[in-house]
């Protein structure tokens, strides 16, 4: 059983603002069994939004699913293009109007925000515009979402409206699930299983051979391979009758590359932060050219205040010494950017936090600094713990943010290694 | 003229990597006067991939962008699968087969990879896979770009099919437009301009009453407005023939909202960052529950080591006493969490780090931690500079990475406001 999405919003189109529902949308469906085929992006425009439908209804999907478009403004389409696709006119729905006008009213006056009321109700008029038969879901914001199932007669998907603010269409995602239609449309599906295995310093082309090599008995798996930061991600969907076949994938995958296999799901980011966890020890950060992104990064996690104690950005020399402790002639000997300084920054910060574990990274993100000796990309890092510590100095190509991120994920492995062992970083 | 895209990668379809090259794609040809109508996502299929071309070559397009789908593996189908569609069999270029495996060769000595030289001639071989009649476009990691027309007397969009690292899309994109068959199919654009005014404070729907009121003037506009992190965002795209319409939307919302209008272009970093740079002044943070977020935002920008000292992630209350000088009596009497302490934080690192500018951040990003008095979403900002200080309470709704992201946010529009005036935070 498959479906396809619609994510419209030129914003989305042209890259003002990256499309998180798409992927979200597909990674639920696909927990229900159900496969997605095309993610369409498209701009707020009625006519491609119409063709996009089309397309989506040409391939043979059972649902579709579209976010955006269903704000106040004239350029809020959505749900009448969507009608008119499904032979369904629209109207305003004046119980939906109602409840839609107190919360905009409820909304503006915790904001303390001026308001023209004729120009209000003109957004909640065309927010409450509903086409014949469609139901509507509960607003999570200002705009109720809607799901829409062709017109008596006709053939073709059933279509489900939702809000483009992700909170908005992730809180609205029970309400169309449950939805008569909907539970209609999923009659036919089935399990769909999806396992990751991760690996960190095999090449795509080893792995690839191995596959080929193995392909008989990997029958029924769809595998695809994904090198990112460094990583080789491999990520099987199979239905449950190949599980068998999936089982003997992680046997080859654990014989020819058993040293670089660092998890058999979780990400690096959680075997890190359960590693903290589980072994009660707390983690203090000194960075210099990621400035702060991975003291971001770990305390993306809940419950990271459990383990974090804080961290240091110390661009200034000076702050390396007067709240890290390095010493001045360290600086003087080797320079900020030398592995020395590395260590010395996550001594310091180790030290000026009580922390279990210190980590420090120094390095040129560019595009300016670089020398002939150091050029742009040179990062130094080192963890220290109490069962000792972990070293890595990098000459890393990319632009100024691609360094930054790259010097970010060799602190998680470092971080990994220092505390599970496994695969060096 | 319009152009579409395809996105493939089952990585990308189910979230497990962002699609960025869509999006940079979009904006690189809407720089050549070329309007994007859809990007479609597909997963590693040859049937999906195939009728997504399929489905923009009936969209009227001059062009069609693919990326990904080049590397060696058995699911990168994307050069032959191209080559079908537009009627040119693919056969291996022996040429090209040794370039890449120079480049193979060289990368894997740098990385000191183990590689079985079966496996990675086979895999070369496959990326050396090129349609007949396709220009070849260098690689810049080890897959090549092509550019392929239709077959002699067939109609139909050229296809330039790219890389999925987007280093490796971006370093092939000039090279990609000076190609022939796209320089021909580039013949018939216009130029399309686009200008962004940001507004920080109005109701969307207030705006759409004032575009409704002027509609008749602002004929040729295509005018698309976004709320995002709280900001209105009004991006317009048009002819130059239309610069006059679009004069008189820029006069229209500067007199309906000229007290939220902070930017007629530039980003709220973009301001930020010229502030400081302009008035040579410097700056440095105190964050708790943003974790170093704020930080790496603001070092996020080439150069801002001449305006960034640095920074503290103060998650622990000992970290905030010793590193940042917060009294312990402050901390007992109103609470980690209180604008009391956000001040305190401010005073604290900006003295620290000499710094002209201190931004100090606390609250609580949940999920746990909230209390009756304190919920979660409870963030109190503040921003201390030679020019007095800015400060802010707020109760955030949302998500723990939604509470920290809004809270950045709001301190970028605090030391917008210290730094340079204008519509308040």
């Amino acid at each position: 059983m498959r479906a396809g999405v619609v994510v419209t919003g030129t914003e989305v189109l042209t890259g003002r603002v990256a499309d998180r529902n798409g992927p979200w949308l597909a990674e639920r469906l696909r927990e229900l069994g159900v496969d997605v085929g095309h993610v369409v992006v498209v701009g707020d425009r009625p006519d491609d939004v119409r063709r996009a439908l089309e397309f989506l209804g040409s391939t043979d999907v059972a649902l579709v699913l579209t976010s955006g478009g269903l704000g106040p403004t004239a350029d809020d389409l959505t749900a009448q293009v969507v009608g008119d696709f499904q032979g369904r006119p629209s109207a305003v729905d004046a119980e939906l109007e109602q409840r839609i006008g107190a919360i905009v009213e409820r909304l503006m006056a915790r904001r303390g925000w001026r308001a023209d009321p004729e120009a209000t109700a003109a957004g909640v008029r065309k927010q409450a515009l509903v086409p014949a038969g469609a139901t509507v879901l509960d607003p999570v914001g200002t705009a109720p979402g809607l799901v829409v199932p062709p017109a008596e007669g006709r053939g073709g998907p059933v279509v489900v409206v939702l809000p483009g603010p992700p909170a908005e269409l992730q809180g609205m995602w029970d309400a169309a699930v449950a939805a008569e239609p909907v539970q209609r449309a999923l009659a036919g599906r089935t399990e769909l299983r999806q396992q990751t295995v991760r690996l960190w310093g095999t090449l795509e082309s080893q792995l690839a051979a191995t596959l080929r090599e193995h392909d008989a008995e990997l029958a029924g798996l769809e595998i695809t391979t994904c090198l990112r930061d460094g990583e080789l991600e491999i990520v099987t969907r199979y239905a449950p009758d190949a599980q068998a076949a999936y089982d003997r994938l992680t046997a080859v995958v654990d014989e020819d590359f058993g040293s670089t296999l660092f998890s058999h799901g979780p990400t690096l980011d959680e075997l890190v932060a359960a590693a903290f966890a589980d072994r009660g020890l707390t983690v203090a950060t000194a960075e210099s050219c990621t400035g702060g992104l991975l003291a971001a990064r770990l305390t993306e996690r809940p419950g990271s205040s459990g383990w974090v104690l804080g961290g240091v950005t110390a661009y200034a020399n000076s702050a390396k010494e007067q709240l890290l402790d390095v010493p001045a002639e360290l600086l003087a000997e080797h320079g900020a950017v030398s592995p020395e300084v590395a260590a010395a920054l996550a001594e310091g910060v180790r030290a000026r936090f009580g922390a279990d574990v210190g980590v420090g990274i120094t390095g040129i993100a560019g595009p300016g600094g670089g020398t002939a000796d150091k050029p742009v990309g040179t990062v130094h890092l080192c963890a220290v713990g109490p069962d000792g510590r972990q070293e890595k100095s990098l000459r890393l190509p990319g632009s100024r943010s691609a360094v930054r991120g790259r010097s970010v994920v060799m602190a998680m492995h470092l971080l990994r290694v220092l505390l599970l062992g496994g695969p060096p970083a």
